[in-house]
């Protein structure tokens, strides 16, 4: 029986109970041989200023493969709809068959991204942190925060600055009515001064966390560079780092946080551990309280398919 | 309201009546530059024997871009199952929300690729043409009677050739019984000699049809050769024809009935016209009774989107 699941049936599913060990393992596959993840499809749609990207591999041992299909139709906003749309599909690795229609209009690449990011954060951070930074006010910032509290062993307090001061107050008191701890700090050098770990989930094309900011022994999670010319924390800051771990090695060295540095000659891509291999144990991550680290996050496909393993979990386990 | 139909509910529709038109300009949009056809997907399973095409495009002007998933699972007869399975989405090119999942299993490619043979025959035999050769058992063997003779205008005889001669007895039979006009021919050069046209649809890598034995006049389609290493037709008989035409130019010349002919510096693919220019009368196609011509036909993703046009305004009639 072929499972058909709207936006709105994925939401009531327990999807995030399988997601966490779903994530890890799409980092681990990356680095571990089981991946097999062509090229991007990529259609632009020039008349409409709209995209559709089509990302789709196999972790070798699944039960499924997997093809995302995401769309970016950016005059929407303009209409009152979201620009980004998608689906994913799971079929069968057995047989070829269409297992499942996932029509969940972008919001499990919202989901696996914000789970990724707290896993890369948790991996690298000093055990003891608590103070989390958030920078940006967007759909990251607030998937960050839930799922870093989700799996967190204690908690958390946030601070969150945006561009838009505004903005990032309302951003504030609507994550502090969803029940977590977050107040909006005007200043980002204090933010980033005074925090344990810093997530920044910014478009920016311009580096915006500075060196000097950031104090020994701070975690830096970078997910907002994932594409070329974005780039969020100053190269002095990369230079600092004791640890720049990457999700993707060849992906973030052409289009992460990582490409600045990569490109000017500055950052050897080979002397940053995916992180995979921390997490699997086979590449040291943080070695001492005081370093600082980075992980530099351009998402993969392996991401998708986890997590799209991870709602078929849900969905049987809702089903028994 | 988002549409989703199986291959049964497929089936019920009356997409023929719609596909001619749309296939005929999946041909022109290829020449006329409303064709945005990127690079295909593709996936390999290797331990499962097993593959997976993606191909997507976008026809200027249309109100859906279509993805097509394709896969081909090669163990799967052993267990009863068919090889090939697939779907289809069709997505608005106006605000990138899903507009309809067809579950067609594959059925929709064999029919686009009936009425593309069918479309290309036509327009390049001779008016008079009644007696048409099939060579080959399979799928497209049927789904080429069934076109050609939903959309010629005058009854047609058939007669077919197979490597296996019983089934190639029992193809003929059962096309009886669908009510079409169907004899087997155990020699294929004198099937050859005696048809109007013929249509070729084997996989294979050799030639076995002879330049000697097509008498002036004849038309031959050929659609088997669709990947690297696949031929049906002597190269003598490509040097005897007046016209060639092809489907998409560097598609056939790449991977089609032509590219042994071209790789061998035999013939130029500047002096093939493609089949939509001929439709659409910016080339000439047959100009005389007495010439011999071809079509190279290696299918294009401008056909399938062509054929999911044809059946939504088929559930479009349904439904009013």
């Amino acid at each position: 029986m072929m499972i058909s699941l709207t936006l709105d049936d994925l939401k009531r599913l327990p999807i995030a109970a399988f997601a966490v060990d779903a994530i890890r393992d799409a980092y681990v596959a990356i680095v571990d041989g089981r991946a097999n993840i062509p090229p991007v499809g990529y259609l632009r749609l020039e008349a409409q200023n709209a995209d559709c990207h089509i990302k789709y591999g196999y972790i070798a041992g699944d039960d499924v493969f997997v093809v995302k299909i995401a769309s970016g139709f950016y005059n929407n906003p303009r209409r009152g709809l979201p620009s980004s749309n998608g689906m994913m599909i799971a079929i069968s690795s057995d047989t070829g068959q269409v297992v499942a229609t996932l029509y969940d209009e972008g919001w499990l690449t919202d989901l696996r991204t914000g789970f990724g990011g707290a896993i890369a954060t948790l991996a690298l951070c000093r055990r003891d942190s608590r103070s989390i930074a958030i920078v940006g006010s967007g759909t990251q910032a607030r998937q960050q925060i839930r799922a870093l509290s989700a799996i967190a062993q204690h908690p958390l307090t946030f601070r969150n600055w945006g561009r838009d001061g505004a903005r990032a107050k309302t951003f504030a008191s609507e994550m502090t009515a969803e029940g977590f701890s977050v107040k909006a700090e005007p200043d980002l050098a204090t933010l980033c001064a005074t925090a344990d770990a810093i997530i920044t989930t910014t478009p920016s094309a311009a580096p915006i966390v500075m060196a000097e900011w950031v104090r020994p022994g701070t975690h830096i999670t970078a997910l907002g560079a994932d594409a070329p010319g974005k780039q969020e924390l100053h190269l002095d800051l990369l230079s600092r780092a004791a640890v720049i771990a990457v999700d993707h090695r060849a992906q973030c060295a052409d289009h992460g946080e990582i490409a600045t540095a990569v490109a000017a000659g500055l950052l050897d891509p080979s002397a940053c551990p995916e992180l995979g291999a921390i997490l699997n144990g086979s590449q040291p991550g943080r070695t001492a309280d005081t370093q600082i680290t980075i992980a530099d996050l351009t998402g993969v496909a392996t991401q998708d398919i986890a997590i799209v393993r991870a709602a078929l979990q849900a969905v049987k386990q809702a089903s028994t």
